[in-house]
């Protein structure tokens, strides 16, 4: 670990079992002597608090705190999470052995954080056992307060769903071949949901924190394009820091991936540096099919964890393991050994960081954008419901394709959660942001009456945040700001003999969702319409496809439809050319400003050689990079970084 | 609704939880309120027994109601028809809300008939309960009166199946990954659930009619082209009028699918009008992808729906709900307001339901075609059985192919029930017949004795009605009339190296089925034989494919292989060119014959403008269609309609 | 069946409900008088222990032996196999079923043979019952002894999965969407389920021959390619003489798949003959599309059987069922009756057959290749694993992708259980032998030393027999004896903008997955490299593909990728030309070796005639193939087939 340069390492994660091989019996001697060991060589330990996964013992006399499906299926103990966020039994377990650890390691030099718990929600995110109905009905009183209040908020008087005392409000359980739940019960299970993992979150926080009043919690949040289940903007203020999992998507869009989470991540971070809690070196052990990294991109990858915010690189795992299910899953040290490229990338890595550190990085905060495209759990949620005009939609994965849409134009974006303060930037984007409520709707006016930029796609404030589809025309909760009126959705489908896609005057195609625009107010301008044989086949000719409306000081553009990657791109080029920041799109930057300096950081997108001229400041570390002369001009090669520092 | 020429309303179809909120606790005054304002306003009330949703409180004190699935998965409230039709208790509580609703609505009136329940069946078609094992055993005593005629009705000979008491017989639950049920066994499955499900209709219906006897009862039933479940002719005499719920499937085939669809409830309806009981002005939101209807098809269907039989056309739903599962279903008012197409639409209807029963329509009942395409539940459930030489058979699909290849012939052909008296027909055609008991056989065989023409598709005449194959060569029950034998089927699949389809000497193409007919009755003619590549790889080189045989009076035609929709209208126009009506297949036409006069309806199936002639009588309605000029020719765009009458 | 030349029928296999129609009561009646009627006709009897379908009274008094699935849904009865391998009460009633049957026919004279159960584990092989966790928990201590035993060989460590008495070990069961089981468990289970039904095989065979200790017994393996599920291997010392049911496999290879399952049952029978159990004349019922034999293939496909080692040709079924879940498949005497082709086909099979035996065939034995390809149970389970690289793998069907690329190449391979005696062999190959215990690997290194030559290929001997990865980079059980070190796996996949497959310096290419060899040793030679730009994008360029290391007095090749069917009989070829036999691959050859002759067979594999020359002996059989001139040579058609039999 020394020869790596770790300095920190996150224990006894899955270790329950070891801690407490039985109810009455207690072992920390194993844990004393590693925690002291790793000390003594250097390396601090962010302690868990090792209650993800119980002991085989509590199973075996505890089946009730297992898990249960929507169809009644019990999740059964073998893997991570097999227990339910509701059950007191389960809770009073945990939380003895919160306060064991936090007794035992308060005064320990080594031990120099808290890691509650681990990927909270991994595999018991949705629990519809006794115990969390119980919950739920807890729930919804606090939330309601009177039950005429939830059945209006339900729209219950549908399928005699109304209920009339807590006591009938049920989960939305497996209701056989017809799935249609009821929208605004799934949204509030879906909150519920997220709430009591926060709560059991809290509860070890607080039993630790009672002990242990000075060492930091955090728990490691799962922000990345296939997982952002948890309404993290509500969990964020709750950690004393925050840290992230990222696993990587292979393909092309790999980094533009790991960019977006972590524009996301650091907003979450509320202008604090964050953790990278688990990354990879290389492949993971759990997809289909398990691609490796890159040569370059171990370090890449963990040097663009920092660019965007991050202060600690962690992987997920130390030395890869010959046994388990994740024996498989790339580790710091390999099967190999230590003589081993991964090995001595992790190694360069090590002293990568340290020559960052040195550089005075640690601490210094993400520079911000002049653009935010807004997040929210509620919207992504939303998105998923069965009964909508389409099942394809998916808020979280248009967040990223807006982000990718923003590099390809040579600008950047942030992403910034609905709830936070996000009136300082000058243009917003909301793809695909379902639900809206009417706060938040005037908030959105407010901004852009005030002066600022609002982009709005499809599918974008059509209800409230009860699920109450707002009436008298779509998009209700923006119809006003947006200066457009629409009636119905096109939604195209593979139909024998009709078009597959609708083309837009602009030359733009919509594959999936076309609002159909009624009226547009007369504040506005169509910027572009449906266009050609298949607008005129599906009865789309000359309807507004966007639009852009003065309101007040401000303006709004309305997309009325999806649109590809390459089309939003070409959007961002033309109307929003303010954005376009560098001259070449196949390198990406990031500035993170400290104290006594500023760090720029410039990392190649594509697979070619790419070249940047003007760079600031002094070189700081080169990666698959080059400097071609002293005037600032660098080339990069498929996956260089270039970093460079500038004192302020 | 008075603006949009609403004159019935269908109410409170989902209304239980509101007129009964906890067990000794009625409501009525919200309900007398309704109706009363309805009824002074001009408009009937066709009151539902409202029972197809059960209130919560239903289910929370007696979860012994709710549906069990097959591998034992409870079905849970929050949806429709979540309870057993056989549970006593379940039926206990559905009556005495039937005998209140009777006795305080059987003088009112604004109540113009009784809505029984609603779409029996949509989620409790299949109940493997206990109370459904209980009343299984029963309907099996009834049927088999011996167990020894139900183990020889079931072969249980084979697999060790042989029951001893009725009491041993069992429903055909999860078995496991070996999923072969038996048969005979599933098939006397479906009818049971049919039956139970009718068998609760007539329990509603019954209490209802003893205490209010001079209301007419009705039941929607669900028949288009993806559901037709239930064994509608054997209900239809159980109602006194006939109504369906129509749901259009998008795409080119839009028109002719419901053109089908309404030519099979027609025949249900024998020979009265019948309402379509829901159809939707535009997009449903329950499938993946929910297109819009396009201009001019919200009239175009409704008129279409009256040009088929119907005299009543209502929708789901009136106001579009902000709220719920079905939020974004279309709907008369829809979410956008009375300022919206979809209203003005609504209107347009109006008048034109009115302008036609004006003219006299109401009442008046659809022609008969020349040709009738038979249709059998039994043979549909028998299609989808899991251990037949394939499993991508569909009897009802099957129907609507044939009668699309008839409109594309130009000719029209009548959808009627297997046991309806079909014998005043030229043509019957029976495609995928699986199933026929020896009786029907033998009435096929007497109508193609005495001068009647047959169509007969491959898997036809297979099995009886118990599901026995027939020995002795295939079609075992068709064997004669048809002057066939065949030995063995040919089944293609996606095989490497193996030819994809079969050609045929005619120019025709099979890809699915071909049966390897070994020889032809002398009386029999060869019309064309496999040929070809495909045909020489596969054996079936000159083996008949379709033959037609002199038999008495009659002919009959077998056609031994599946065939695309063209290949059969190729088929319809050369073998059975009598039944060719039109000059042009892009326009279908249907007469009503009234007790005054006669009701032309010409409907544009095509994109293109297309144009008839020698139109009889005056027009009564024209919808995107003009008269040409005065000598009885019209040009129809697009979802044009026209609607012409001739006094008698 | 006499004028089929029938002389051995399996009788009462789903008897047992019409043998015990109830719990006290028996009749044997109409046992006896079949077996009387076919004993005196000349027909042998192979009884059945007619324990694999349980009447229905025995399922409706005790439910507590059916078996459970993972998730906890009950396998209900109404199939085959709808028990518990481990149920203490159903092993009671067929105890005492096979001590009545016994009992009864232990001297019957017409009884010659036992047939025990049925295709043991087709419907529950895998159980998740109590019954079974008991079992499990008692087949764990026999195993491991010791708790710590266990501990370390499940690497429990990981996910706090430590038990501390055998009382805590749980089974697989559904975990929820967290599906990754423990590997070593997980192979464990696999061991578990096999030797649970091992066990109630010969509860039953022992209860039999303490009867009736004179006649042979035996079951009916499932060896097939896409069923090899149990670990037979460890199964076949265990029968008096090995069957297997073969069902073909439609499409080109169909004969190829025959012989390669075929040559596993010949080493399954330890140098015996053996029976096929059951095939079929003709189509299956059980798949979604069942594709009929082509002419020729009946008599075709069982001479085949005879090519390889069979001296019993049986058929499931004889008279083909009107009803039940098999009355679509191909049968002996088919629904279409005795004048039909296929019985027609079955009486020329049957003279064939004594035209064999007449020759003196029976008895003798399969002539081994020089070649054998190795297959283990164990591995085929570990490539089913859901944590490994890729989910892509099939050690059985690798299997038989070098079968055929033998025979592709004109040689021809047997297929032998790893742990059976292979050092007879010049040549052993490993497709995707992902487990090695570490005395196997031993083996295995002593092979090639001694002078054999071997042939690895990718995902072959990573980890031991307890699922433990070996260290120290990849193959670490058989680094040394390949001469080759690989750190990281390359896997494929389609994702955007990335190559879907690596090419080879000798042309050859990848597809799946390529080991990232990083060093080879001073006695290997790189055959091939990674080459091309998909090699230099996944940065695969110049990495040694295929390496022949020299070791000790033999030599082992080392494949580190997939390759397909056409590049792997490249490799035998070039690299494995010693083994080619024949000039011409369209032609297969085998021979049998009796005591007075041998006996040669030839089947044409091709579509083409084909046409073989310098056949020694005298023609015996000729079908679908005539003798062109006198001078040992013959032309064979499609399916045609010579076989010749020389004086010893």
């Amino acid at each position: 670990m020394r020869q790596a340069g770790v300095n920190t390492v996150s224990l006894a994660i899955f270790s329950w079992g070891r801690i407490q091989p039985s109810e009455h019996e207690w072992d920390f001697d194993w844990l004393d002597c590693v925690i002291d060991k790793l000390g003594r060589g250097g390396i601090a330990v962010d302690l868990a608090s090792a209650t993800a996964t119980a002991p085989m013992w509590l199973y075996e006399s505890h089946p009730e705190v297992l898990p249960v499906e929507s169809n009644g299926d019990i999740v059964n103990p073998g893997s991570r999470q097999s227990w339910r966020p509701t059950s007191p039994v389960f809770k009073r377990y945990a939380l003895q052995l919160c306060s064991r650890l936090a007794e035992r390691y308060r005064d320990n030099p080594y031990v120099t954080a808290w890691h509650i718990n681990n990927e909270y929600g991994w595999n018991n995110r949705y629990d519809y056992s006794d115990d969390a109905l119980k919950a739920f009905r807890i729930w919804c009183r606090q939330r309601y307060g009177s039950i005429d209040a939830l059945n209006e908020a339900w729209g219950t008087a549908f399928w005699a769903q109304q209920v009339h005392s807590f006591e009938e409000v049920i989960l939305p359980k497996h209701m056989g071949s017809d799935a249609m739940v009821n929208p605004s019960q799934q949204l509030d299970f879906e909150r519920f949901g997220s709430d009591a993992l926060k709560d059991f979150y809290k509860s070890e926080r607080d039993t630790i924190e009672r002990i242990c009043p000075d060492k930091p919690c955090t728990t490691n949040f799962m922000v990345s394009t296939e997982q952002c289940s948890m309404d993290y903007a509500d969990w964020s203020d709750e950690v004393d820091f925050v840290s992230n999992d990222h696993y990587f998507t292979a393909g092309r869009s790999h980094l533009d991936e790991l960019l977006c989470s972590d524009a996301l991540v650091d907003s979450l971070a509320l202008g604090k540096p964050w953790y990278v809690m688990e990354h990879s070196t290389s492949a993971v052990q759990w997809k289909p099919l398990n691609s490796r990294k890159r040569a370059g991109e171990l370090i890449r990858d963990a040097v663009a964890h920092v660019a965007m915010g991050a202060d600690a690189i962690n992987y997920f795992q130390w030395r890869q393991s010959s046994a388990g299910a994740e024996a498989f899953h790339s580790s710091m040290l390999p099967h190999a050994g230590a003589d081993s490229k991964i090995f001595r990338e992790v190694c360069e890595l090590g002293e990568a960081l340290k020559t960052l550190a040195d550089a005075g990085l640690q601490g210094s905060v993400l520079e911000e954008s002049h653009a935010a495209i807004l997040f929210d759990a509620d919207c992504e949620w939303a998105t998923r419901c069965q009964t909508l005009p389409s099942t394809s939609l998916s808020h979280w994965h248009d967040v990223r394709t807006w982000y990718q849409a923003f590099l390809d134009s040579s600008s950047r974006a942030d992403v910034v959660p609905l709830r936070a303060d996000w009136t300082g930037y000058d243009t917003i984007v909301m793809p695909t942001m379902l639900l809206l409520s009417r706060q938040e709707a005037d908030r959105i006016a407010s901004f852009v009456h005030g002066g600022g930029r609002l982009v709005a796609s499809y599918a974008t404030g059509l209800a409230d945040d009860r699920f109450h589809v707002a009436l008298g025309g779509y998009p209700g909760l923006l119809r006003e700001t947006l200066g457009v009126r629409g009636e119905e959705f096109n939604i195209l489908g593979k139909l024998e003999g009709d078009p597959d896609d609708v083309g837009l005057s602009n030359g733009f195609t919509s594959r999936l969702w076309e609002n159909v625009v009624t009226s547009v107010a007369q504040t506005a301008r169509v910027l572009a319409t449906y266009s050609g044989d298949a607008a005129v086949d599906w009865e789309l000719d000359e309807v507004p496809a966007i639009v852009r409306n003065r309101y007040g000081a401000g303006s709004a553009y309305y997309i009325g439809c999806d649109l590809g990657r390459s089309d939003i791109a070409g959007f961002v080029d033309t109307e929003l050319h303010d954005l376009v920041t560098a001259a070449d799109n196949r390198v990406v930057h990031t500035r993170r400003r400290g104290a006594q300096a500023d760090f720029d950081f410039y990392f190649n997108r594509s697979k070619d050689k790419a070249t940047i001229h003007d760079v600031p400041g002094e070189a700081v570390f080169l990666y698959r990079a080059d400097a071609v002369d002293s005037s600032a001009v660098y080339a990069l090669d498929r996956s260089g970084v270039v970093v460079t520092a500038s004192s302020r």
